[in-house]
């Protein structure tokens, strides 16, 4: 018989960013580019997307899907229902099983209707205080349709005595707490926002003589639309045919950007304060390759999200870089409806070792984080399978000790491997040779902090690896969730 | 207004592999190791696939769909209808435009009932007489239900006079000419066959007490199978629960194994000949470093399949590998019914550059092959953008200048740029600062001829850079294909 | 050729109620029930369905499905989704163009969720002052969702300052106008509602321990359930597992139940006033005989609605009733995407002549109504065609004069063609060799009333023939409808 | 708890014929007379249909689909993918169970290519040696795809010597036993043929310049073809542009038109031998009065199929004719993946009882026939639940005691009610007041034949009543089944 396979296949062991947003204003027949412009950013979000249109004839139009952009947003038939030069979408990923199914409804962007006309919002991010602005709506009469933080908003909104929707959208985030890149839209208007931290990334665009907001450079890359700039935290723009205004709704802050949007959530095409997200990875790798070289033959990027790092380890240490590991390029993202098989086929079915490569060599392999451990010990199972001599796991992240609050799908702290354990402890767990992850001062070297992470003010929102949170999780701390002065 | 983009985004520009096989015995619940090979394969056809199952209790079951193995033979409620220890399955690329769409009936296996049981078959490659042999058996009285070559052989098996499914299959086949690997089977037998060249790959493998036959090796791996040995050029095994047996029912001839497999068709984590095929492309990209050594910053990959070349040019050279352009991996195979934005979208959507690694930069494109030129020509344009200095195109073939008849999708011979320029009309036509092919010489040294091509007997078919067809494409020269030695 | 056909097949040129409603409480898989009935009263709605359950252990559940009950609540997959002891449900008909298609989110039950718990709803009927209650609540903050009229209740509830739920819909009640039975939910009690007129119908029954709401009787027969009473107009009971509580929100009124309930709207089997609406139809038949005698071969109905009218008519007259019209059953409520030729094929899609028993007879056609005329004209050319000698319409109800704004899909005025014609006017325009309509004395003489309708407080609301509103229809009147009065 | 209810809900308790047949030839755009034709001939054949076209730009194109007519034949973009002035068409029943699941395959017209061009053919009817035939093919060499009949024939020509088609048609027939009405097409012709005893029906009509074959007349009216004349037992009809040619392929025999298709499986507005079935129902209804008269207040049918002769026997009789029964318009063919609580339906889920009509009264019952038995004791259970006095049962038909091997699925005989009981027998089974059924010679009267049956020489196939089969059922007798003669 054949022998037994490890379990769990669709275990991808990765942190996840939970959503894309994106809009665009002054050209023709908006909605296509947003469906582009989302086809880019669908790494952050692969389970569903929506788009919301405006014309002057047809009104505000929406459609949500369920799946890829590309098997979504790309048909003729369904395009032309979303006419008109302003438009602003939504991908989102799925969250883990405990939460549910997303319902159709949970998908953005979410609309309202006002007095004085309609608004549609999307977010990526997460606001810390939504249960108990929801608990305080609903006393007050509103009905919620949804579980998405979105609509908080727009009931705040609802409720506002200003007299603009903009207006009113600032009366409302006053009252938010969070991490959180916004994008609305009005009849006329599109509307961008970043928290006060300016904790997810927000860009913006020149398309002709239209602009565009997009969580990530990439997505204007597609398109074929300029970089103009970055959103700033803090930062409320609201653009329409006769320019961009910025406000400032929020008391300012210290910027604290995700640290991790370097290291694995953004698309190493992307530009990230002037530098490209694979220069950051590769440098990573340099980094990485000085405080834990070691010997080998051949250095192996885990496909495809440590490739970067791996290239950059391997410009440091001299040692050749190789693809040891084969990605099946086939592999969608779930199985529907598996059979037992399928069940107990593990990481097999979308990575294969290159078995006459790998043959008694020493390897490197290089990935970009750890979080459960699960992948990474199934991947070395296959690599001493297939012969290796000496398996080296080299981190491009610190350990990742504590959840993500702030919009990233986190399992809970006592699955994380290095909540619980030290180097040594999960190295032994993973049965390799050696184990290292890049220091914290290394990741903020290799992130262009050449003095290493300021400990009294960190550059960075680094909580998944120090556990120090820049906005307090609220909602969590009711739930139970401890913070490590509480430990 | 945003300027006009490239067109026709789903040139893939390649040339495609026509199919891929898999089969099954002596293991329970066959047809989920199938599917899990097939998978494997996936990138040999990724159109449709069937699967024929054979259990005492059901006889013959199928199923045949349209789309990825992973989101069709992937459900428990589907397989539970392919029972029994013994199944055979196929995977099938979408021929170009002009041919039509497949039906489903074209789909493989293909079944027939015959006095003495059924048998089911599918096959790799092409029968270049099959237009001839369907001409004389409707003639006689045969009724064909599909355009597949695999009908032609079991209406030959059909008219045989001998007693057993194997005699009848060795009558049909030397009947047949052409380039092809079957895989058949059965009530209780699965069989395998190459033809008398060897052109298309079928190798052998070990499931616990069972046996495997498949197109690749890296669909042994998927399912935990030993590698046996690759079925010989010419030979028939018919493999039962007593054992194999080995059959020889064509002419012995010298082997041509198809080079093009090393440097596109089969996986990287294939072993072809003892060699990893991943290990081959380095060695493609190492020898052209050398012999088309250039000045350069950074060495890139086209993404995906001229990675390893490019590794091996890097190796060689000394100069820097980098991922100068990012594949969207989110990209499927086609878009649905495609907005004319989309249409007009070109290789962005697909592609992009990794703009603030690439400006001011001289790169070396590393690809595996040019066919039309299109693609080639959009990413240079890309690149150019993004401001890069000098691009240099480095291709791991020689030019492709004859269209392939054994199994493999060619445009038309006034299609390929290398059958209607030089190689310095080519470069000037690209736009590019350097282009240079690998040499014909060059490439069997790669693939391990230390003394390049025998040009008496040479080891391997080379027909589409050479123009020499080791087997005559009967029917097309009937539908006015011109030989080299007629031009 | 074939001669040209007759246009517009779908026209069904019938007045169409708009929904129908179900509720039960106090037995196992509640929801299973509320399908079955559902599906009884489909004539009430064929557009569209919802369930909503509710269990201790999964709270709230819902499912709302385009397409017939029969095809949607019946997979045991669906249904599993719905479980719990108590479930509401509606059928709802898809109004016509002008209005554009239904959004799956203005399919009821609509659910909203309030401090002190869940509550769905969902109504047979209209609001008639759904537009101003509207607009005040979008002033004060409410965001709606839907366009149903339900989502004003829901929303009056959110905003009521009364602690228990059913105090709520009191409270919300007393600010609707309209004609409309409610069956609504709680997580323990299930409510029905007629407004002050009892315009609407809405029976109370008896399963098992528990109970049921439902529009008609017939739904009562289906799930074998007894039938209790009438709920009567201005009721509204709250129905628990202790028993039922009759409450009364309204100032009192006397009632207007709808008339053509009796003519078209209610099933044959259906009981209304203690006598089968099939023997009401019967007696119109009868009625009809006697006011508009005709010599005759044979009495047909216009299948099937005509059906009762004309066994009655024969009956009366003693001339022989036939089936000279046969109905296709397998004609669907509609064709997807028809071709010109099906937009072409008209009346005969669904009705054909039998035309050797028709040929050389005078025939009375007795039909429930004639709205638009448009079929009636279709019938009479094929009833000519197939060689008549004579045409007598009878029809089943008075002349309809006047739009319904009570919950019933009716043409603007205009488009009426009593509204427009005298009598003469339209058997000249049908083309018939005579046409009469029943009284509407006659009318009410055969719903029981023996001396015919009371002009001052007349019995019934008859508005469709009168014109006289016995709710004013507020929201029309503001977009310009002008009631008689007013001509 | 509700109390149980009767078991069984799908079970229709009729035979039911198992197909329907249509072509046109001479107009533009055939294929959409022949979808009309086929929904008029639904009744005939729910599970499936397919149509061939030919068109000398596209050639054969053909589409099967599982489904009503009106769901899949009438979507534009299907129909143009069937152009050209000549097509024909098929619809299917769904065979019982034991035979499982039809494949699409299986879903006719089969087509075929031959050496001098492609044909296709559908037949309505049975082939009783088509399993010997089949065994001989294959034996020869043919592959088979499918398990229909019309395949043999296809078989059978692709082997005549003949030099046309219709000439092999003939040579392939003379071969084939059963009864059958076959329609078919080559790329210029339009075929009709009946076996020799004209078991089946099949008439001829014109269309503008062309002309139509149907299985019964209602499909002519449906696209206002004219009618011609029925094609006669034994008679093959060849029709292109210039004519019909009227050929004799078989040994002339005495006709044997089947019975049952006046008593139930022709549509009532269909007109066999100048008469229309309605009125022969309706005739069959005034024998049966006459023949087993009964005091009582209404006669009800059993609806749809029993209303012509309950019209017949109340005015024989004098009794009123009542809907006593109602049938629920919206009862689909079948439930996909039911509840248990549906499956526990019964027959209330299709039929209710219009419970105050009924209540005190005698009641006479008229179906069309009895099967097995198991409606007729559902329907019985409603009636007295509702509160009916008696209940007598009129069936207008002789009882149903031996299987039809000509096309029409009927269950095993020993399934037959009348096979195994008595008519008191049947009568105490059914727990009613009295059941009886017309005479074989009532029948044949009413059908027209004024001295009743034939007993030397019986006018028409009755062998469901008597048990004489004029074609010997070879296959079923190889099966094991008994004649009368032999038991």
């Amino acid at each position: 018989m054949p022998r037994p396979l490890p379990s769990h296949p669709f275990d991808d062991d990765k942190l996840r960013e939970e959503c894309g947003v994106f809009g665009v204003i002054g050209v023709a027949d908006a909605a296509n580019f947003v469906a582009l412009g989302l086809h880019a950013l669908q790494h952050r979000g692969q389970e569903a997307g929506g788009i919301v249109s405006h014309d002057a004839q047809a009104g505000f139009q929406s459609a949500r899907r369920f799946g890829y952009v590309r098997d979504t947003f790309t048909s003729a038939s369904l395009m032309e229902t979303l006419p008109g030069p302003l438009a602003i979408g939504h991908v989102r990923y799925s969250t883990a099983g405990s939460k549910g199914q997303t319902a159709i409804r949970d998908v953005q962007p979410f609309f309202g209707e006002f007095a004085m006309g309609g608004a549609a919002i999307a977010h990526n991010g997460n606001i810390t205080n939504a249960d108990a602005l929801r608990r305080e709506l609903i006393e007050r009469g509103s009905i919620f349709q949804s579980s998405s933080d979105s609509e908080c908003i727009i009931h705040l909104m609802a409720r506002s005595l200003q007299r603009t929707i903009p207006e009113r959208m600032e009366d409302a985030l006053r009252r938010v707490e969070g991490a959180f890149s916004i994008v609305a839209m009005t009849r006329t208007k599109l509307i961008g926002v970043r928290d006060p931290l300016g904790v997810r990334p927000l860009v913006l665009g020149q398309l002709g003589d239209g602009h565009v907001l997009a969580s990530e450079t990439c997505a204007l890359d597609i398109i074929g639309a300029g970089f103009i700039r970055e959103i700033e935290p803090g930062e409320m723009v609201v653009i329409n045919a006769d320019g961009i205004e910025s406000h400032r709704p929020f008391r300012p802050k210290r910027p604290r950007f995700c640290i991790f949007e370097h290291v694995y959530f953004s698309r190493p095409d992307s530009i990230l304060g002037g530098r490209s997200v694979y220069e950051t990875r590769e440098a990573i790798g340099r980094e990485l390759a000085k405080e834990a070289p070691v010997e080998a033959e051949l250095v192996c990027p885990v496909p495809d999200s440590g490739t970067p790092a791996a290239i950059g380890y391997s410009l440091q240490s001299g040692i050749p870089y190789a693809m040891g590991i084969i990605r099946n390029q086939y592999m969608g993202r779930t199985f529907i409806e598996p059979t037992e098989q399928i069940r107990n086929m593990g990481v097999r079915l979308k990575l294969n070792v290159n078995r006459a490569l790998i043959r008694g060599k020493r390897v490197i392999l290089v990935d970009d984080s750890v979080v459960r451990g699960t992948t990474s010990q199934k991947i070395k199972e296959m690599i001493l399978d297939a012969g290796a001599a000496e398996v080296h796991f080299r981190i491009a992240s610190p350990p990742t000790a504590w959840p993500c609050f702030y919009g990233v799908d986190t399992p809970n702290r006592d699955k994380l491997l290095a909540a619980t354990m030290s180097e040594e402890e999960m190295r032994a767990h993973l049965g390799v040779d050696s184990l290292r992850f890049i220091s914290l001062d290394g990741l903020y070297r290799a992130v262009g902090e050449a003095t290493g992470r300021n400990a009294d003010h960190p550059q960075y929102c680094d909580a998944c690896f120090s556990g120090e949170y820049p906005v307090e999780p609220a909602d969590m701390i009711e739930k139970g969730f401890r913070l490590k002065a509480a430990e």
